[in-house]
């Protein structure tokens, strides 16, 4: 198809399109003449891979270079490898840091500080029987949590997070239940994409909606 | 105590504070001289909810002086009530908008238009038996996902949604089981606050380690 079908089909401009291609992110077209070239359904298939991690998650184009490497990189059929490289490409959001000291001195009622937090996120992997490569980022963001928390007064014991993480587990397995049947491994590497980038918004909304419904469950007074 | 041990108790320095100062989110101290104010443990939950909010979570000042608001407006213990005005006035972590035109026509092949997506989140929300205010921003973040998710090609049954929205189902259950021994509704909502805004990267962060531990379990070679 011409540039002008792509971009029709896929919703995202001309000039955009140019950028992409100059970019590398897109790759070249076969040319047909000095300045046109043809492009195919796998150009319109990155194209929309492309549009969903900058355009709707707002990844950095050169974060979403690295997830389309990782996903090029991919030979032959593992599954895993495939996920592993997929997934590690796009950035677990933040916890916000730590509460930093902001210039003043180290609060003196801020808990027992970061080690233990730590080791709480690791007591919780080991009672998960969580396996996972050496300090995932996603790791990282559980213990700034906790230690946040900590920070602000909260007094928690890490089991807390105990029934959060079996939910975790179930909401894990359902992602790779739709992964199962996606087909081949580059439809399987954009479907882990749409499913873990664009989903977590949707997953924390509905969790808001539940909120909401229980709370007038329980404490409404209509 | 003396706004220098308010600040080296809070980890918030003492220009930031007497910005908060100046700026009516944290009301004013007590005067003891011309130059000076005595605070008290209000002040500094206070400022810890402040510091929890901007400094961690990233809110603006505008939004964060309206979550405080519904906190002090926050009459007798009509604990639904107050998480309402609460998680009403926390923003909802936005989907990305459904992908923009970007200057071009409407894909062709963009599905059957967003104004399926919101029937089939009031088909999910019904199904769950949720009751919630009309039209939450959160039911708003589902529905842009679904746009999304159809816009980029991506064939879906609104009904795989279902077992995901149990699961947050469970997860509101949970939170609000750690509501109901917090003590003073100042508390509640500290604590409906920090449940709500600081854990949701965590949640997210849970699930990205138990999808890794369970692509290793069901993928991998060794």
């Amino acid at each position: 198809m011409r540039i002008s079908e792509l971009s029709r089909r896929s919703g995202v401009s001309i000039p955009t399109i140019k950028y992409y291609l100059r970019d590398g992110l897109l790759p070249a077209g076969r040319a047909t003449a000095a300045n046109q070239a043809d492009y195919d359904e796998d150009h319109l298939r990155r194209l929309r891979l492309i549009r969903s991690l900058i355009g709707v998650r707002g990844l950095s184009v050169s974060a979403t270079r690295d997830v389309l490497a990782a996903v090029d990189e991919q030979q032959g059929d593992d599954m895993h490898l495939l996920l592993g490289l997929v997934l590690g490409a796009l950035p677990v959001e933040r916890s916000g840091r730590p509460p930093r000291r902001d210039g003043a001195e180290k609060p003196a009622d801020a808990g027992t500080g970061p080690g233990n937090a730590a080791g709480d996120v690791a007591a919780l992997t080991a009672e998960m029987g969580w396996k996972t490569s050496p300090n995932p980022p996603a790791a990282q963001v559980v213990t700034e949590t906790l230690e946040t928390l900590r920070a602000l007064g909260m007094d928690y014991d890490w089991r807390f997070l105990l029934p959060y993480a079996e939910l975790a587990d179930r909401a894990a397995q359902l992602d790779l239940d739709q992964l199962e049947d996606a087909g081949d491994p580059l439809q399987q590497a954009e479907r882990a994409i749409l499913l873990t980038v664009l989903l977590e918004p949707a997953l924390l909304a509905l969790r808001r909606l539940a909120q909401e419904h229980h709370s007038a469950q329980r404490f409404g007074n209509g």
